[in-house]
């Protein structure tokens, strides 16, 4: 009897455990690990920047997406696996920064939060479906596109109040960066890894370096990389100053590096060289979606990272002599060059 | 002799009617029914409509639409059982009510509206080519983008004045719904079913609720919640007052609930929920595109409800433990649980 | 010794005409012709009417983007018989002669014109694989994807300064054509062949259908027929004078005449009533997507030709009674009708 007890202990402690592993995988996946460490970085680093930002809430819509998107995953009995390894959670936890930051803190807002959060999973599984035929994946896409629904959709209802959106306009002339000191080169460059998350905090940004370091050493070294290339170029093409200080030129090609160098190629001469030129490639693609999203007043999420990232991985160019080309996984199993240090099979509960 | 005559006759008869039959079951199928009772209805409805607003010409311009599109289907040799189900029509008439409705009645638009409803057969035919490795139809999609590129094409174009289309704005303020009594709500919510066919009317709705139920209870039933959800959702939002009261919230979502409730899945529990789901999320996507249209000063059509659907369709998720998921086409035979009051084998008049 | 120097010298010689033929071959894929004596004209047509309208940088930049794109097939090892055909430079031809027209001569703009004309390369593989389940090809549609990112990042860098784009705005009124001199409407039919290449000189345009005749005459003959009926439908229609007499009406139309009368299908009187259908829509398309882009104020590029072309293509419609339809590649093998004067096998130096 006693035993019994214990066992059901240890069980329903276990099955706490997984799930907490769930939910923090779905925090790393973000940037493609599938590792609980990870996500404990990237969950930290987005506390610590949403404080130090006055925006708590951004950490507590974070916290909310996640889970409601790993719940969805489940009423709607989707593939187990798929939920083991975090990829129910990635783009929830996107949609619970991004709410926040860019609505105003009402009911309607929180609402619409859960249903968005809640729609990237059965969206990711449409899309994913779409894109089978082409053996790429929707990647962040599932966010990207479910939150321009809502951030669209609350410039018409007043139920969802705009807090922080620049305000619909056509290109027109725009106020380039003055000269800048180095130390605060350095800051952006940070900042261009924790805009993934929609944090501007250079804090945050070390501690996601840390947390992708633990993972993969080389998804770090190629997030620093990405982030370096994509402020180097914005500066000199002199692109808006404020968003070339906030990181925002450097999120979606920090994605963009990990993406090409680390997860679907081998990292190899070759593959450094096709994610380097995918780097400067989505930096054209963040400046071109900014502009053509500027009359809507709409950011471009990490829009231009899965563009950019497509426009490399459909032609589906061999590197590295490999017999066959699937980009639609990055699953262990298929993908056996990433299980490296801190990823390990399913089964256990790193 | 004689008895030949009249052989020839009876055919000539028969043929006749099989192509009125034909007719109909094209304006039925705008709203997935193949019935020529449902059609007569909505036919009604059309004209009813469009006379008490004044607006005749979009009546005989439905009707119009309706046979080019029909016709053109015998021209192109396409397949016949397709013909047969009404499913060269629907595009067709719906074109045919839109362009009377938005552009002035010059020569140059009735040229336009023969050749865009020519062109939704063919276009319907190459997206559902595209769409068929997902297992999903294009809806009236082809009527949507057709009628976008000679909308848009009107605002480049003096032979094609434009009459009645909102100015291309920037989205910014927005007047909301003041205090609305009971009875307008009810009119509101049958308008939400007759703006399928662009008729601003709620005994035009009336006449559709009556005719969808002809040949099939549940989707009355489920036009009916769409449209009441979708306005109760777009005044508690507060959405622009002028869009709800005119039920331009509630015709995608009137689409949306027949075809998750009752076309795709069989009427459910489960089911029902996932279309509940299916129309709150039409409404977001309802607004969004209003306000992504905005600068062009282009109506969304149908488009929200397509893009809706395909959401909910794509991921191809098991409700009802069906063992294999095509949601390609509505026809009798691949959904014998559409196969009910008013829905005969292709070969019958009904 | 001696000897084997001579073979050696013949060899290079060989390979250096080799790589003249597949550039030349690159000019003359852009108006779908496998012909060094079309690419040729062409190329003498670009550069005639780049030094008459004062722009002698477009030609060059032509040049440019021509070796650019050959050279990136190679460094990718992407199939050798696609080079061969000239398939790898006629995206990057365009790219080379959009970049000067729009932009300012910066270092920026050049460094810019060889990533774009490079990336067209890689992205007309990726986009190629995407229709190959629809049995359709990219087109053009390389070139105006990557050179829309690039334009609209002009927008948002002043690294890349913008020379020559009409200014973003919302779409309203416009001015109309006043009465044309019969004259000048032959300047305008010819500049609708030439500003395929963004080229503004009826001369070339001349060349250009001179160039084409020597490859397939049908060719011209559509080319002729494309750019005239556009130019009546644009006239009657009462389109925007300036773009008219430029001849802006024209270049798309012209290439969907040739492509559905002379490549995708047989000519023939019935493939001619589809092309004749095909180049009126194609006009509406144009006005169509010239309102779309006016926003942003960034050109259509030859999207419309590619919008158009894919419309009627993707039904997969059979005219004249072939077995199948594929409609993914204009090479010779799979479609010997093309093979008729000046179109040889790929093995010859023609």
């Amino acid at each position: 009897m006693e035993q019994n007890n214990s066992i059901d202990n240890q069980r329903s402690e276990q099955t706490a455990l997984s799930i907490i592993g769930q939910l923090l995988r779905g925090a790393g996946q973000v940037m493609f690990q599938n590792s609980i460490w990870t996500g404990l970085f990237f969950l930290c680093a987005i506390f610590w920047g949403a404080f130090r930002e006055g925006e708590s809430v951004v950490a507590w819509g974070a916290l909310l997406g996640l889970v409601t998107s790993t719940v969805t995953g489940y009423i709607l009995r989707l593939p187990k696996t798929d939920g083991a390894q975090g990829l129910w959670g990635f783009n929830g936890i996107l949609v619970g920064c991004a709410f926040p930051t860019f609505l105003g803190e009402t009911p309607g807002m929180w609402i619409a939060l859960v249903i968005c959060a809640a729609m990237t999973v059965w969206v990711r599984a449409g899309f994913n479906n779409v894109m089978l035929p082409w053996k790429v994946n929707s990647f962040t896409f599932p966010f990207v596109f479910s939150t321009w629904i809502f951030l669209l959709s609350a410039r018409a209802m007043q139920g969802i109040p705009i807090e922080d959106m620049s305000s619909p306009s056509l290109p027109s002339h725009f106020t380039s960066l003055s000269t800048i000191p180095p130390l605060h080169l350095l800051e952006y460059w940070l900042k261009g890894v924790s805009q993934v998350f929609l944090i501007n905090s250079w804090e945050a940004g070390l501690l996601m370096l840390i947390g992708l370091a633990i993972s993969n050493r080389w998804a770090a070294v190629w997030a620093a990389i990405g982030s370096a290339i994509a402020l180097f170029c914005a500066v000199a093409l002199r692109a808006a100053g404020s968003d070339v200080s906030e990181g925002l030129y450097g999120f979606s090609p920090v994605l963009t590096a990990i993406a090409l160098a680390t997860v679907f190629y081998k990292p190899y001469w070759r593959s450094g060289l096709w994610a380097l030129t995918g780097i400067v490639v989505t930096v054209f693609v963040q400046a071109a979606m900014n502009i053509w999203m500027q009359p809507l007043g709409v950011p471009t999420l990490t829009g231009p990272f899965c563009v950019a990232t497509w426009l490399f991985l459909l032609p589906r160019i061999r590197l590295d002599y490999q017999t066959e080309i699937d980009h639609s996984t990055w699953d262990v199993e298929h993908k056996p060059h990433l299980a490296r240090k801190g990823r390990q099979p399913m089964s256990s509960t790193n």
